[in-house]
């Protein structure tokens, strides 16, 4: 059948029907998949399949997701977050979510990609769910199922580039251009000729996932690779399109960018020339906390490295406000200013900082279990909004490794090659980096629910779970601003958040602590925390969470 | 003598006496220009020479600039608006500026270029005045007779590129970066690694203008050609720096942006979002009004040819605000908000709409004595700053056409073969389109002042005279919101300004124009306008001025 013109680049067809198969041809050639394909059940290069939306059977009428401002997030990949690697696996693990205290689960990419396993990066059909996850209606099952358990659903999408093969969009219009270079080649055209269908494609791809699959949000993918210089930058766009729907629908809905801008225009609302997006992550405070707790400072670390830092983060939001950083060779950044910390993300660990790693280690195989509890508490306590990434909260023996399954061969050589490449410019030696389209790499980093009955495991779990639960009942942890005292050398730092004050001690000797207040001990990573007259003693490498109203 | 690291890429020297003529060896190279030379008395390629700033006897120690808000811009080619085309020549004709009401002097880039003439977009010792022009002395001597007449001086500069002949900046440190491209190559770094010392040197040169030079206000070309993600856009650096010596000696300082974005982003204040600029060219007046009087229709003023477009420039500012151009294939700008029309220039013609023509035609070559006096008319009536090109005000019979003079044989081929190739896409002959680097394409640019005495010539300087006058006298004229009413068959146009009416018939035959108020016909553009009881009647292609108080 043919597509009738509509003028400006869209062409038209009467949609197939529920379940049937089709593809298009462009100008006789071969069969290519629809760009906005609903659903790719043989793969990228395969025919898309039709999808009638309304036709599922939710059951989530009443649900309203939680605010941002107190959510718990918890990052998750449906290919290694269980054995089975799929949407309707992970359904029966949100009990274990529930209990945990997770508010908002985030999922990694789910969009079609090349072959079978892939962290979702590489995703080419951007509207279809994943055929080896479940397709269209397990994705929908997995959203219903959280919301039932109370737990709202975000969804990270790729919206700066598109993956290396099955990449179809370029035939279709001008949806790349060569003016702007981005890590994976020509920039997604976002300002260029025809750049409107270009930008309609992805903002209708968010408005699909919040309105089709009931998503309470979108994670955007590095939106620092979005070079737009026009009037309205496609995030103002977005967020516009998104605020509309908020509005017609009364749902509560949030926009989440991954920025390595520190530019709280991403933040800032429309009319004090931002672009109104909801948070962002924040990786000045991880890379503060991690460099505190394992001592590394190769690659990006080096920009980092002392409690003086983390206390800026606390304080002020981005540690990198303008000044200089050695690592980008340039100042970094502009300060926060008036938009608040609680739309930053802060968390111990993302999928990045473990998956960039050549061996994908998680912070639980860089330092020990105290300074993990550690890190833990800094992260539920801190004035933004926690973050997790799955298995962290029982310390995961299992790796999150770079992984691929390029059909290609020519490809997955060069991917896996890359990958060492990029290695050995740091030191490693070819065989310790996992090879990507090696199918171990991909097993070895699935999540072992065995584990956790295990007493190391539990005690981390425990430790999580209580200060979940300490954030979810402490309002004054969302909203009262951090002041932070630390001493640099002594390797102690104490955060008041309200009545509250967390006092850590990241040395490996016992601490005194100058501390005014009458403090009665709520919790602690370690047991033997002594409250003196004028004194606090932490052991040694612990946190203490204290009742200390002024 | 050898230069000392004082790190982070800073390298200095004693500096060198003034009058010194000195040169750089880098790693042992051949000699090359510091790329801060104040001086290029031989070229491009040659020695630099020391200039104590200090030393030139200013007589303008009580000079103000007037505010540019009640601004009459005059745009000046220090090569073509004398026969000598110099400096000093140019100080001859401040009385001809004075007497016609201009207020602010625009001088086309005179940094050091390749060759004797050009139109200084192809500068590259951007802190040095050309040495065909005069130098620093005598840049100076026209800066201070300037002042001594009354007039603010503004210059051009250029800092989206530099000229493809004598660039040696690349060897001193990482000035460009191909992450994007520009229609001159590689874009200037302006964001990534070593920027900060980049974006200091055009920060440095613009300060030294204004403070060396006495300059009151810088004209930055075309602004969208420069990229910068990062969290403080350079644009608002460059506001800052200007703003804090504005502060520190209490002169009126001025930005105005050539840009192509129709973005009121870069004249919001930065607590706004903004970048803090004062004023911005807008062509989207231009090109409504141009394509008014001409009837031309191809390359850009495709987008444009109504009367309801020029109201729509007059009334909001932008016409693009969001809206669909066709010759982009996008939509283009956002409306300007809050921010004023005062703040964007409005001209009938500028060297760009004259020059970037294949034959470099003035607007008075193009039609009629009575459509250029209706142009006139509105360009000094409308709520812009208006800017005026040498010659504009006497109709000068001159063209102004593309013109370089590259030593460099190559390069001088490759720049006439260019111009042909671009000119042929549109259906010019090559024998039609003159050659840049032919030296009678430069001299018959020149203005020919002996024709102002002609009669034409007199009528329409008389009417441009008449014109500034008006509206320098009439504040309504700034300040005024415009009401525009206009009919589109009718060809006619009203615009109120406060208690005046201008009104314009484009047309070839006599109008009629509904006319409530009560009103005095205060000049007009040809003689014959009838004020009836209900109706204005308005001869063919003329314009009228009418105080009508409501």
């Amino acid at each position: 059948m043919d597509m009738q013109p509509r003028g400006n680049g869209w062409w038209t067809a009467p949609a197939p029907s529920a379940g049937a198969d089709y593809a298009l041809l462009l100008d006789g050639g071969p069969s290519v998949p629809d760009p906005r394909s609903p659903w790719q059940p043989f793969g990228v290069h395969g025919p898309s399949r039709a999808v009638d939306h309304a036709a599922f059977p939710w059951t989530d009428r009443h649900w309203q997701a939680p605010p941002l401002e107190s959510a718990i997030v918890y990052e998750l990949h449906v290919g290694t977050f269980t054995p089975e690697g799929t949407f309707e696996a992970a359904v029966r693990h949100i009990p274990h979510l529930r209990d945990l205290g997770i508010t908002h689960v985030e999922l990694m990419p789910v969009g079609e990609f090349p072959g079978d396993w892939n962290w979702g990066y590489d995703g080419v059909d951007i509207y279809a769910p994943h055929h080896a996850y479940g397709g269209p209606d397990g994705l929908k099952r997995l959203v219903d199922a959280l919301h039932a358990s109370g737990i709202a659903a975000i969804l990270d999408v790729v919206y700066n580039h598109l993956g290396p093969l099955g990449n179809y969009l370029a035939r279709f219009g001008p949806y790349f251009t060569s003016r702007f270079h981005t890590p994976w080649g020509d920039a997604v055209n976002l300002s260029e000729s025809g750049c409107a269908q270009v930008r309609r494609f992805f903002v209708d791809n968010a408005l699909m996932w919040l309105r089709d699959y009931h998503f309470d949000g979108l994670r955007l993918d590095a939106v620092h690779a979005m070079v737009d210089p026009s009037a309205t930058h496609f995030l103002e766009e977005l967020a516009n399109s998104v605020e509309q729907l908020q509005r017609e629908t009364g749902r509560h809905l949030c926009l989440i960018a991954e920025s390595d801008l520190n530019d709280p225009r991403l933040l800032r609302s429309a009319e004090s020339g931002g672009y109104g997006l909801d948070a962002q992550w924040s990786d000045d405070f991880h890379h503060a906390l991690h460099t505190l707790l394992t001592g590394e400072s190769s690659g990006y670390y080096t920009d980092f490295g002392s409690i003086g830092q983390l206390a800026k983060a606390i304080t002020n939001g981005y540690i990198y406000d303008g000044c200089y950083s050695r690592y980008r060779g340039r100042p970094h950044g502009r300060p926060l200013g008036s938009v608040s910390h609680s739309r930053l993300l802060g968390y111990l660990q993302s999928h990045d900082q473990v998956g960039n790693r050549a061996a994908g280690e998680r912070i639980s195989h860089l330092c020990s279990l105290d300074l993990v509890k550690i890190g833990a508490a800094l992260v539920m306590t801190a004035p933004f909004i926690p973050m997790l990434f799955q298995g962290e909260e029982w310390g995961a023996t299992t790796p999150f490794q770079y992984f691929t399954n390029h059909p290609d061969p020519d490809l997955g050589r060069a991917v896996s090659e890359g990958r060492q490449r990029e290695f050995s410019d740091f030191g490693w030696p070819a065989a310790d980096v996992p090879d990507p389209q090696d199918p171990e790499t991909f097993l070895r980093s699935k999540l072992n629910w065995a584990e956790i009955a295990g007493a190391q495991h539990t005690e981390l779990l425990d430790w999580y779970r209580a200060l979940i639960a300490f954030r979810r009942q402490t309002p004054a942890l969302r909203s009262a601003p951090a002041e932070v005292s630390f001493d640099e050398a002594g390797r102690y730092l104490l955060m008041r958040r309200g009545d509250f004050v967390i006092a850590v001690n990241f040395s490996k000797a016992w601490r005194g602590v100058p501390f005014d207040s009458g403090a009665q001990v709520l919790d602690a990573s370690k047991p033997g925390i002594e409250t003196l007259d004028k004194e606090l003693r932490l052991p040694p490498e612990s946190a203490a969470i204290l009742r200390a109203p002024r």
